[in-house]
């Protein structure tokens, strides 16, 4: 099952050396969820060939234009193109105030179903949840109200052994129960363990998204080993002073997470403007945490 | 004196081919002014080299949202970059309550003065005047309250036309009189009348700014002879059902307008996503109005 990463901007604030403010895209299974919205992340879409209707959640972190100002246009593209699916946005309360101001003003009155979802940043929360998926909002330690998001992979069933099963003569009615975890007993007496007459599902995969957020133990909890952390790593650590009176991180800092939450590996971005070279803050979180890559525009990763 | 439009977005609603929603940039003896501010005005700006800081004075045509989507990023990047002089932005009344809900859930306070002058549209007025140039907006027919801007230098005072003064031997004291318009009259009584001693100042010029508007006589009064026209044509006639429906303008009817009002050369943009190929809508344009031009991003226009 696919389950991939692909950044449409890595821009913190300010777009500059051809880099966009912050977007994700993730494709799990064929369906696409968006993390963030920065502006431009429409022209973005265009320029990686997704079509945007194909996208039928969105999540935003938090308020800060660089995260959310590209949403309305998104939004309004959508409705222009002739979409008639529902649309699911998830994100801080006000963003439904801001939104209806912007259609009420613009007289829009969108063809396609559009349910905005408040999220809060107090605690962790299932926000999102599909045969498949469970998404899980969680608070990060940002200036305004800002959360991160967990995508899950649900644990799947296993799959039957049919060389095994057929060489026993289970008949075809009892594999559903095998696969749920029954042991089957043959005519004979003789007991079949469902593990011995299953192929093992594989491990659940996940992925945490850490968009804006000064270094602190708050979230820890809610992104212990995962498959892929994003984290944001907007300074090196010698600008620490700078990150913490931003409340942003550094790569240091970025990589010291990864390690403390036993992630698997570590994706870093939202870099300051002042970073023409990347090579620097990828060195910095890679001293600290090998597994490293940063998070570049047009770049799927997997998960 | 420079007189020169910068096409920034020549789009309509949906970004597409390269294209970006509307955004025009002018620059009137060094003195820069944007016209309207779509999605991605700012890396537009940022990809034509212009530093977003030189821009004092912003115009807002209506509250569609490729015409303003772009704006709280403009403004809040302006404020990233260390801005301190004071910005005025013109525009419709509710564009003070988007922006400052932004500001408010963002919880940025900017650094530099922002003013916020509100627009109508029941008649043209006059909204901006500086030493050499005048600006008025006036309204459209849109499906929102929509209004264009005319951008018309001042006359200027007619220059002293030197070697003719020192022969006759006027004292320079006296000069600035005669450039007001007083005739000279010398000792022997011989009486030099002010047009002979000066050289006539350059005729003044000006820009009309149509966004989007269905083509009506109202708006026509407000830009009857200016040197250019800027006039939507976001549709081919063979569609002007389509146009009228969503009051727009067809290439053939912003050739009348300009015809009719007497422009001296008429500037098409704003065009449908469903033209790829721009050449068709140039030439309908000419067939009517044969001093045409499409609006390209990247390209000045020369007043």
């Amino acid at each position: 099952m696919r389950f991939e990463v692909l950044i449409l901007g890595s821009s913190s604030a300010t777009p500059i050396y051809g880099r966009h403010p912050t977007a994700q895209l993730i494709n799990i299974n064929e369906q696409l969820y968006l993390l963030d919205c920065g502006e431009g992340t429409q022209v973005q879409l265009i320029k990686y060939g997704i079509r945007s209707n194909r996208i039928k959640h969105i999540f935003i972190s938090h308020l800060h234009g660089d995260h959310y100002l590209g949403l309305i246009g998104l939004i309004s593209s959508m409705h222009l193109v002739g979409r008639r699916d529902e649309l699911h946005v998830y994100g801080p309360p006000a963003l439904k105030e801001i939104i209806e101001l912007h259609f009420l003003h613009s007289q829009t009155v969108l063809r396609y179903p559009l349910h905005i979802h408040p999220t809060q940043d107090r605690s962790s929360e299932l926000i999102f949840e599909s045969e498949n998926l469970a998404v899980r909002s969680f608070p990060l330690d940002h200036r305004i109200a800002c959360t991160g998001f967990r995508f899950d992979e649900k644990k799947r069933m296993p799959a039957i052994n049919r060389e095994k099963t057929d060489a026993i003569g289970i008949p075809t009615d009892y594999l559903p129960l095998i696969k749920r975890g029954n042991d089957y007993t043959a005519a004979d007496g003789t007991v079949y363990r469902w593990q011995d007459l299953t192929i093992a599902p594989p491990v659940p995969r996940s992925y945490a998204y850490c968009s804006d957020t000064i270094m602190t133990v708050r979230y820890q909890p809610f992104i212990q080993q995962v498959d892929l952390l994003y984290h944001e790593a907007t300074f090196l650590h010698e600008m620490l002073d700078r990150a913490t009176e931003t409340f942003h991180t550094t790569a240091r800092q970025a990589g010291q997470i990864a390690t403390e939450v036993h992630a698997k590996k570590l994706l870093i971005g939202h870099y300051s403007a002042r970073y023409k070279d990347l090579k620097p803050l990828l060195e910095e979180s890679k001293s600290i945490f090998p597994n490293c890559d940063l998070a570049l525009e047009g770049n799927w990763y997997r998960v």
